[in-house]
């Protein structure tokens, strides 16, 4: 059993930490919280409350799970790297794609890894369209189109410091932009605006989205945000090839439907990220284990995590400034 | 351009009159109703209105298309036989199977055709279930579920003419098992209940049925009927093999739907069974441009409305009497 | 946290076991297996290895889930109600419906309750059904297919001492009717046949089977088995009602389709009952703790056990002699 | 009934004929195409052949059908609005917006109007998505995804001649966005590439786009162009909603699906436009009756046929120098 520690104790730790618990090559033996909540977690779970400094001196620990505050992901990653642990860290690795490279650096020379929590990656259904897009189900894959909605928008002082739509709610769509393309992307073109709540444009962030992503190859790829959807969490993909097409569907509560006279009515759709992302997290935990047993490298790392970012700092300014940008990934 | 007399200018011979007109090999050259409606189909199409009598006499006329009341059909399409034309009647040829039977023996040496109107053979889908059956696609049919659902009820004055929810309702049901399970029928129990309208039991009759049919060969299938959905006509069969199923649901009215928080809705289920069946109905008055051509025999004849009329007065007995009717239809 | 004792360490003893230790007021306490896996259970959760006889004095334990061999139920059960245990058992409570009734005997002047093992009532999509049902979604409710079709059928072994297909299959199919209908059945018909596997009927049993059922008031329910799909687990329910239809569909492994010019291929059925079924068998056990706590009746008790015995022993007789069997089950 | 000319009896004019033909309100009386086939299409449906000159001059005849080469599409609305026949001209009005732009000068002062052919407009599904947007079914519309995908690259010596894929395949989206968003669109941005066929690129032109729209209040539209779908003919549309979505999917060839080991297949997507389309141009031909009866205005004009031009030429420019194109279309 690897002897994991957990740095936060809020709501996505609270899932990694079951996850890690229910783990039969994990143990979860450190909660780290100064902000609370490290207690009931360790309780619940057989861990011990600790500091994140005890947590780097403890030579018994294989790996760490960064699911702090955002402006806390570098440091910690930094300094896990540095006491030798595996990190798995929530994204983003920071605000700032320029600083985030510095994880790049700290690797060299290491055998640790870092898997970043892009865990669209591990969904069953996206995962499942990965593997047909590489097996060639639809021959080659031509453009995609990447649909994610939120149920409905967090509150303004939250939007006031996420980073901004792209940052904050692209910066998945744009890591599984980079997946499922398979090549640098090349130019970036978007388009946003404020259609939900002006309160959202008052903090200086958009609430609605288009962007086109364009590989050098000339595949195009098309993301659409909002952040209040009114049927719940919208999280689809379809890819499109040269023999055909892949689609991942939302998920519903059931299968149950009521046929009335106005027509079917399906159940509702899955609301809340938790839930519908709910096996990805799982699998993303069982993935960990295997990168601290030497058995996988991570199936999203920090050079995942920093792409994402000038991705998403690049649609930034081509929303604000009307403005096609151009770049080229770090590869 | 083969030349057909129509009988009955009602709602289905209006349906057929114009498919007769569209029809490349067909010209709607008669219309015969002592009713009337005759006058305005004919001007509409350029027919002339007729006598029966001069129907028959008329060797020019090939076809006879017999879409009036159902205490005629048999008399008009033995007297149509007798005449040496082409018949398609529509269901039944009479209420009763015993003198249905006389149009087996006036067609011996004769080598005109009958073709009975069991218009669902010629639905698109149920066509295309019953081909893919053919071809193996499931591997070997092992038992059937058939769904016919009706909109609203008819009125009570039509049930109590209308021989009754088995002969009147079923009876297509009973020819499209017959069709599909391909072999003889060798018992049917039938429970039916008065749960819709309790003047429809007053009136000798009942508004919902199960059916269950056994072949000689241990096939099963359940015929569920209702006169009334609160959804649209319900039309669908699913057909279990060795290797899977085939499944023919019901068509809605377009491909629209509605996502809200209540969930994805549907558009609505077509109601009427005129638009339901309106491919059926062009793709059947086709065939018998077929038959007269002589390029194909009836799929549907009078030995299969025998037989639908022998199983539905099986059916009948049985849901009166509570036993289990043994039978062996005729070949 | 009540404590709790697990007889049996087989497949469903282990799904009952992660459940327990997941569960917030639960504790696995003892695992009783004379046929071995004890060990592991035990070890796995933190349990002891523990005597039946030792789980029954021990007044600490609160509730025994009975997951053994069906031949050790009805004992277990009587057994632990007489130690003042609330019990869980899987069904069947017996093979034979006259003895299961004894349970009901046992239990009279005590406080603690049996829960039986129909899972299915836990299921998510059966059990928003049932609730929409009950609030008058689509009005009176007044007929209901039931389709229960296994994967692949199991060994000939198994066959031979199972009961048959309906106390071992549709023995759930005749609790979901019983659960939906509301209402007392009156009348069973079954028509049942080999047509999968000869040495299936060697055996002594059917393979594929029809059932039909009727209430007092004509509501009429029609049950679907078959051992074999060629698809995967095929676990449907259609709920016919006064105002439209309720439809519970089976599951898929993901959303994801794939679109050719042969048309849109979604993803396999779910195969495994175990996964089908995952989130009901965690929702027993919680209302196993409802139970424990005093926040419960079983949704699925005792009675209900019986009545599903009677209903397959009349669809046995009613398939093997060919009559519709008259019955009235106990209230 | 009012009289109807027909100039252009190719494939798109003989779906016109059929319709005028089966129309109560209008006949049929003239068919002019120099190129031959106006023989064949007079005789079925009792017409006469005739120079394009007899038509104008023939005050009996009410309305012009232009279904003739794109390149004479402006002259003979033209002339036939001089000559004071109302117009139901296929799409485009002209290669060039700027010429188009006469048609609407033509008109000052004439009480004919021209119905121009987007027959998407007419379809059920995008009708009632329309309807449902107007009633506010979704509340206020913010965005939509527009897809329309041929099955497969028309020849390459077509292509050449086109006016390239914005002017020859998106021009219909350009339409349905303008048409659905209600208001006017201030910026493009296409992003086209080749990755279908290089001979397409040889001939000058794309065969893949996306393009973003963007309206004066911030509402966003992306449409996708593709050649070839590889599964049939792609048309979808998606309006996102302040309250919800509304979607339409493709129409699939039969209700018919095969459950097997690998899933559930459905039929195949219908593959060609004029099945797709059947029901669009039947409404479009009803439509047209109405305004020659006084009853309805052009639901699709000459200004609408402009705008699109100029969409589709911003487009263009877009996709050739990589910039996002500002514009005001006319109102």
């Amino acid at each position: 059993m690897f002897q994991i520690a957990l740095i936060g104790a809020g709501r996505i730790g609270k899932i990694h930490a079951a996850n890690i618990a229910a783990n039969g090559r994990l143990s979860l033996s450190r909660v780290v919280d100064p902000f609370g909540g490290a207690e009931e977690l360790a309780r619940l779970y057989g861990a011990r409350v600790s500091s994140i400094e005890d947590v780097w001196s403890d030579p018994a620990i294989s790996g760490v799970v960064i699911a702090s505050a955002t402006d806390t992901h570098l440091n910690y990653t930094l300094e896990s790297i540095r006491a030798d642990k595996h990190v798995f860290c929530e994204k983003p690795l920071d605000q700032d794609a320029g600083r985030a490279a510095q994880v790049e650096q700290a690797l060299i020379g290491s055998d640790r890894h870092v898997l970043l929590g892009f865990n669209r990656r591990f969904d069953p259904s996206f995962a499942s369209l990965q593997r047909r897009l590489k097996q060639g189900e639809i021959g080659e894959l031509e453009t995609l189109h990447i649909i994610s909605h939120d149920p409905a928008p967090p509150p303004v002082s939250y939007v006031a410091v996420s980073g901004g739509i792209f940052k904050d709610m692209a910066i998945h769509d744009f890591d599984m932009a980079s997946w499922l393309l398979g090549e640098e992307i090349e130019s970036v073109f978007a388009s946003a605006s404020v259609l939900i709540d002006p309160e959202i444009g008052a903090a200086g962030d958009f609430d609605t989205a288009k962007i086109m992503l364009r590989t050098a190859s000339g595949k195009l790829c098309v993301i659409s945000n909002s952040r209040r959807s009114g049927y719940g969490y919208d999280q689809r993909i379809e890819a499109f090839g040269s023999k055909g097409l892949i689609r991942a569907e939302n998920k519903l509560e059931t299968s149950v439907q009521t046929w009335t006279q106005n027509g079917a009515m399906g159940d509702c759709f899955q609301n809340f990220f938790l839930d519908r992302y709910a096996d990805a997290y799982a699998s993303e935990v069982e993935h960990f284990a295997d990168i601290i047993e030497g058995k996988s490298r991570p199936l999203a790392d920090e050079r995942d995590g920093v792409r994402a970012l000038i991705l998403a700092e690049a649609a930034d300014r081509s929303a604000r400034d009307g403005s096609v940008v151009m770049l080229r990934c770090p590869d």
